[in-house]
């Protein structure tokens, strides 16, 4: 088995595992008492805090670990905006954070705030220019992420923190994907992170203030944690979160380099052994080991079950319809295929053979799936001056399968019509003309769901 | 070394520190994805909800695992008062909670609720009466804890939770500190707990709704546990949590039985051993583990730090002041004495010998605190017609003890005046009146702090 899906969850570090164990003993009493299992469970906290923000690159009473990095994003978040409720009641977020932070934004909006979504370029990448747009005399808060959790994209934290800063706004930075690999550069003012991302254990978040950042923690009071994550510390588990970053950051510039040449191998390799494959994200300033690609013609879920039955677990932003599989909002944001698409995030200590024999399976799995959804023919009938594609019904990756099959049966400067009610139409189908070198020419409404106009160029 | 403060933390139980052993090494991956390493994790979160539904006795899909008790106090209470808003904004507690109760009530009021805290007896029962009482056409929930953590009293929850059906307000049960004796009786709507106070693991805690029950969770939008509990599942910590609950009350019957009879032992024993002590909480209606009782004339911070360095880890709901004691609430609303308060929470397994070494131990270290405290004589001169005992400036339990010392001086029927600037004298000299057969006449305002006055009765 080849675990290949680090960006949801990495494997337990034997580090974390070893602390987890030798402080489930030591660390299960009360901090707050003064007795000597309460004394020992406070050193143990105490040491943990301190090793933590010397990760980060913080201030020990900055640091609070709460139980996870999504508590931390939601507290973080409506701490600060509630700390600058004078200064104003706007939000800027990116368009492709993390759903704790979007949620958040929501959240915000339902009661009465304004949120400002920031759009990134084709490879993900949020712009200095773009937030410094954004920002507003009644800007509370902006956010954005060290790196991107699906494409791998890494984000000019340090320059928007700059153009923040100038502005007198605080950033607070997710930096949940990015924190095991370094300290985030620049000049922030709240930072989230959570351990199981970096091979820490379950049930870990941190959540750094600046001191002079204005905070205002929401919820009922409770004095652990500086009041900023309520309910009875899980010490055992921050001392194993603390310990294990310690460990995969002293490992980080090796294995960096290395799982960069491995993901560098997936992204040069699959456009030649996959047909119509596009690889997303940005080429140059990435994580080391994430990977992304979209395979035409291909549903995410079922790819995903093929791999899974050849010993790969991988995940799959594709905004294929399915009750499992979430559309990304990411791959949305970027305007880039979404249908097939496959992310690869390689935990540490990942072989090269594993990779090698990834590239070898891929292949055969791609046009299995392809073979087997390629047999129904759509009706077509003459519309006008246009071919129609009636896809009515069909789900993606369908309509775009059917689009693919008519495109020559135009001639050149000739439109293709393609009629569908299903939602993932609205982003392949552009995405598809991208890629081909066709012309998209807009969405129409239909009698039943929508008409997509494509011209064929060539 | 004896660890007599369960009731705070309980040790991990072997059973929790097997299990944890065993799934932080299968249960790390996310339970949402589809690979095996996702459907591994999901069937070990799937068999230890049923296993702690069983344990509650409810339904798998009534019971979402939470971060901590505290967080499931929180997040019940506030989803069950926006489930019913429309119903009206009046919550009922007793004035016995926990802090995460008696806090999200302070949360509740400061947005413009209304909060009813039942008062309790000597003992610590709130009565079924009064909940009835309190109930208003515009309730929207009432909280009552299956058992207090300060002095074992066990409330009649089953009572209160017909009375509120009858008027259809749901009673949400905060069973922290019972449910490893048992499942909570009687027709309760939503029910929250705590894996560490039964010896499971931290990070841990239970909310169950009941169906039917309407409920509206609130913070930002999140998938996990059926969207009652944000944030990445701590599913080995969850899977500990489930078996020590199994392994607990297959052994709750015997074990409460020989804690009872040890617990009994110090009830019995103490007032014998230690003069001027009074025992609280209700002597039958009570937890096997805890007894809680208070000595006259001596600090609570000098008799923990005492008891510590004699080996012995208890607590203290003494109101004494002092930077590290949180001055109890609980013992405030039984009108009991709160100076020299000790708490002992015999943890499951206590030896009995453990407890007869603390009866032998704990006469001498009374006496010597007293002693120490016993020493400066207090300014005393004639006012009016009462003598005035000047505490100005005295902690206590020091205006206890200079009362006790000059009420002899006076006669029968005569007034002593005591002169404190020290809130724990409000609520100490009551008590002390109430336990040495005086008459407490009142509070009135002095130059500095207030005067209290005492009349001799015998």
């Amino acid at each position: 088995m080849s675990y290949f899906d680090a960006a949801s969850a990495a494997p337990l570090h034997p580090v974390a595992r070893q602390a987890l164990l030798a402080s489930v003993d030591e660390g299960w009493a009360d901090p707050a008492r003064l007795y000597r299992e309460g004394r020992r469970a406070r050193m143990l906290l105490d040491a943990a805090r301190e090793a933590a923000a010397e990760a980060v690159g913080c201030r020990p009473d900055e640091l609070v670990f709460t139980p996870s990095g999504t508590r931390a994003v939601h507290s973080g978040i409506e701490g600060a905006l509630a700390g600058r409720r004078r200064v104003g009641r706007h939000l800027i977020v990116s368009a492709v954070e993390h759903s704790s932070v979007l949620h958040s934004a929501e959240e915000f909006e339902a009661d009465g705030g304004t949120v400002t979504r920031v759009p990134v370029s084709r490879s993900g990448v949020a712009g200095t220019q773009a937030y410094g747009a954004a920002l507003r005399p009644d800007t509370a808060l902006a956010c954005l992420q060290s790196a991107n959790h699906e494409v791998g994209t890494v984000q000019p934290v340090a320059e928007v923190a700059g153009v923040c800063r100038a502005a007198g706004v605080p950033l607070l930075v997710d930096a949940a994907q990015s924190l095991g690999w370094g300290p985030v550069e620049g000049d922030w003012s709240l930072l989230t992170a959570s351990a199981h991302k970096w091979g820490g254990p379950s049930g870990v978040g941190l959540l750094v203030v600046r001191k002079g950042v204005r905070f205002a923690p929401q919820g009922p009071v409770d004095e652990r944690e500086s009041g900023r994550a309520a309910g009875f510390e899980n010490i055992p588990a921050i001392v194993a979160a603390a310990a294990s970053l310690r460990a995969v950051r002293a490992e980080a510039a090796e294995e960096a380099a290395r799982l960069r040449e491995l993901t560098e191998r997936i992204r040069a390799r699959v456009p030649q052994l996959v047909p119509d494959v596009e690889v997303v994200g940005d080429p140059v300033r990435r994580l080391p080991g994430i990977v992304t690609f979209s395979c035409l013609y291909v549903d995410g879920e079922t790819v995903l079950h093929e791999l899974d039955r050849a010993g790969f677990s991988v995940s799959s932003g594709s905004s294929c319809t399915s009750s499992t599989l979430t559309p990304s909002h990411v791959l949305k944001a970027m305007g880039v295929l979404s249908e097939g698409n496959v992310r690869v995030s390689l935990p540490p200590g990942t072989p090269a053979e594993e990779v090698d024999r990834f590239l070898s399976v891929l292949p055969g799995v791609v046009a299995a799936v392809r073979e087997k959804l390629g047999a129904p023919a759509p009706r077509t009938a003459a519309h006008e001056d246009a071919l129609v594609v009636d896809a009515l019904g069909k789900r993606c990756p369908i309509p775009v399968i059917e689009l693919a099959k008519v495109i020559g049966d135009v001639p050149v400067g000739g439109t293709v019509r393609v009629l569908s009610d299903d939602e993932a139409a609205r982003l392949d189908i552009p995405a598809w003309c991208e890629m081909r070198g066709q012309r998209y020419v807009g969405e129409e409404p239909a009698e039943q769901g929508s008409a997509y106009l494509v011209r064929r160029l060539s």
